[in-house]
């Protein structure tokens, strides 16, 4: 394959995949997100051109991989999370079918279960929710709300940090309850990783400050974190 | 760490992450699914104890762990998936908890993503899904499917091979359109893997008799993967 789009997980590098560590040690171009750990780009052999992807926009990275693919490099293609989650790995994917460049999906960890699992929070749990949707919310005012707020289960919402207010209010607005447990997450599974929990109603407030990236979570699963942390307290 | 809860990934062996292949091959105490990837268990020390969790009910799981944990042995609780989809890795933590055994989590590559991803459907897609809602179909009947028929985006069930009929007709009953792209994928990611694609309401002739464990994934993102495959054939 001369072109594989990898998952790099959710933030802490040995959350790649062992055949996404496999890729990135064999290649000869290295595309890769600002969000990447630094020790993954580090894994690239010493050789290999290395290339922000953030310098560029989508249709320029776009032709950068068919280019580099088409010369017959190794090239690796590494986003954070999962390439398919909110990470525009599709369009990558269809550019490369078109130009007619092999290409190989290699998928990641994504933030979806690991960065609320990283402070203790299950995104399904039995007898609590078993059901997830998952939706980038940072275009906050043309979510469909309503159909947010009554769909059962938790709720996991990407790049939310920066309009948790906003995204609180519509929810309620909506019909959510302001007591549903809630918990917003900055660079979950990293050594930076921050986390505060509240009420719907109150965690805007709450999260004041907090540095983005930052996925929200809301729903009951967030009040087994505390039951976590409680037990582990008595036993401490 | 005493005990490990780690996600073996979604049936592909070399979709575990490093950690957790660094976890499993320093174990003394294996206690694994019956759909992990054998290779995977054959990672486990020699000497090490293995254990088959379908052997034994959920209560019994949770006292293995909690036994073998208290004796300070190096426990490997290995979950196809990620542990906190749908893998009840919320109970086990639990029950570690409050037996006071330390306990790590180390999240794994979940099916929601990464089996739509294995045969050419992005989850989410610029212009087609923002939004994607994973859960458990087993119990159809109970399902919300008012709810589901009426959340944006892309729908992935798990457990959804054996119910799929029923599936359909119910989300059709609610409102959603028989023409919806559908998928039934089963085994993804292995070398026993099989897809067919049909409109919901043709998808559950399309897949009789394939065998579970199958994810069931609706909406328009499964057309992206018909435009891959196109892209595909006419390049070759």
């Amino acid at each position: 394959m001369s072109v594989a789009l990898v998952g790099a997980g959710p933030g802490d590098p040995e959350l790649i995949t062992v055949r996404g560590l496999k890729r990135l040690r064999a290649c000869e171009v290295l595309v890769y997100d600002r969000l990447v750990a630094d020790e993954l780009v580090d894994e690239a052999p010493a050789d290999a051109l290395r290339i922000a992807r953030d310098d560029f926009k989508q249709e320029d990275v776009n032709k950068l991989l068919v280019m580099h693919g088409r010369n017959g490099r190794r090239v690796v293609r590494l986003k954070g999370g999962d390439p398919f989650v909110f990470g525009r790995g599709g369009e990558e994917a269809l550019a490369l079918a078109d130009a007619g460049v092999p290409f190989e999906l290699v998928p990641g960890v994504s933030s979806i279960a690991a960065v609320p699992e990283s402070v203790g929070i299950p995104v399904t749990h039995r007898g609590v929710s078993s059901m997830v949707t998952a939706f980038a919310a940072n275009d906050v005012e043309k979510l469909d709300a309503a159909a947010l707020a009554r769909v059962p289960g938790t709720l996991v919402a990407f790049m939310g940090g920066a309009v948790v207010g906003r995204l609180a209010e519509r929810l309620i607005e909506n019909g959510l309850s302001a007591g549903t447990p809630a918990a917003v997450i900055s660079s979950g599974t990293t050594d930076r990783e921050q986390v505060v929990s509240a009420p719907l109603g109150a965690i805007a407030a709450a999260a004041h400050g907090m540095p983005t990236p930052a996925l929200v979570v809301i729903g009951e699963v967030v009040a087994v974190r505390e039951a976590l942390s409680a037990l582990r307290r008595s036993a401490a």
